[in-house]
């Protein structure tokens, strides 16, 4: 249907997550419609993020430095465990979660052939045991995945003498218990807690 | 939140029709995740089709040739005029229409100091002229600057014994006469056919 450098374009769009191939026209309709210069911009940003963006060399999340923002002022004897950087924009929504991250990049998957040397395991480890954490609170995702990525690092960590703790899995606020699947539900009943 | 380069990509990707900060965020860790090849790529694909895509001389649509494919396989005796390509992309869905496009760049608007003379309508006229053209089919949008855009040019090509028609407008196939609103009733009703 489009010249060559505009289905290209569609395609380059249709890859970002949750774009189909109408909306993928869409924009590039809208780079068409704008100005050269801000579609240097936009190609120029792309590059950008590559090049500068690095992984903090303490908790693995994304900066421009050597090592991030949060590492730099926040409590370090506190460490969230999450899977990828993105986890972490979630998080830091917790206005009163003052510690630090730690981004495995993924999580114990035998399927996909991962296992523990796979993920910034060792990299916890060597944290921990340095810097006199007092507690490691795992946020790996509520899957299976996720589980046992959360109990492998438990495992390891209690002998070193650190609390390890994991998010509460139950009935997500402002749901509803008529359309709540019966794992979350039965996890919500096992960890209710006394009013 | 974000370091500089994330943020300014994120602010680029929510300039985009449709694109909420959250989602604009999505897209920047979908391009931090991939590979630094994809992301080169991909702004070159932004790069390219600025530069590349240009105009068909013809009728206005975006090609990377003189003239666009559209204009040199189809039947140039019937015109169907738009207000901007990506409509083609909408009418070219009809596959039964055979005849070729021509693109106004926008349409009469005094309100925006919108006139004849800052539309296409003068390449309009010399191709009518040149061409043989026997019908001009309107396919502006149907609001007030559409359908003023659409009775101008009929004005204007109408003494040349060209045959100029409009879209009809009506109710939505697939849609709820309990939810039309009343002035495409009106359409409908007026322009009704008989069975």
């Amino acid at each position: 249907m489009f010249d060559e450098p505009i289905e290209r374009l569609v395609e380059y769009f249709r890859s970002l997550p949750g774009v189909g191939k109408k909306t993928a026209e869409r924009y590039v309709f809208h780079i068409l419609e704008g100005s050269e210069e801000t579609a240097k911009n936009f190609a120029q940003s792309i590059l950008d993020v590559k090049q500068k963006v690095k992984l903090c060399s303490e908790c693995g999340n994304y900066c421009t430095t050597d090592v991030c923002s949060i590492c730099k002022k926040r409590n370090p004897k506190v460490i969230c465990v999450v899977q990828e950087p993105k986890d972490i924009v979630s998080m830091e929504k917790v206005k009163s979660f003052d510690g630090v991250y730690h981004v495995l990049f993924g999580c114990i998957n035998p399927l996909e052939n991962k296992g523990p040397n796979d993920i910034r395991i060792k990299e916890l480890l060597s944290r921990v045991s340095k810097n006199g954490v007092q507690e490691v609170i795992m946020a790996t995702n509520p899957d299976v995945e996720g589980e046992a990525t959360a109990m492998y690092v438990a495992k390891i960590l209690k002998p070193l003498g650190v609390k390890v703790t994991r998010l509460a899995q139950g009935i997500a606020m402002g749901s509803n218990i008529e359309f709540a699947d019966e794992i979350t539900l039965e996890k919500a009943l096992r960890q209710r807690q006394e009013l």
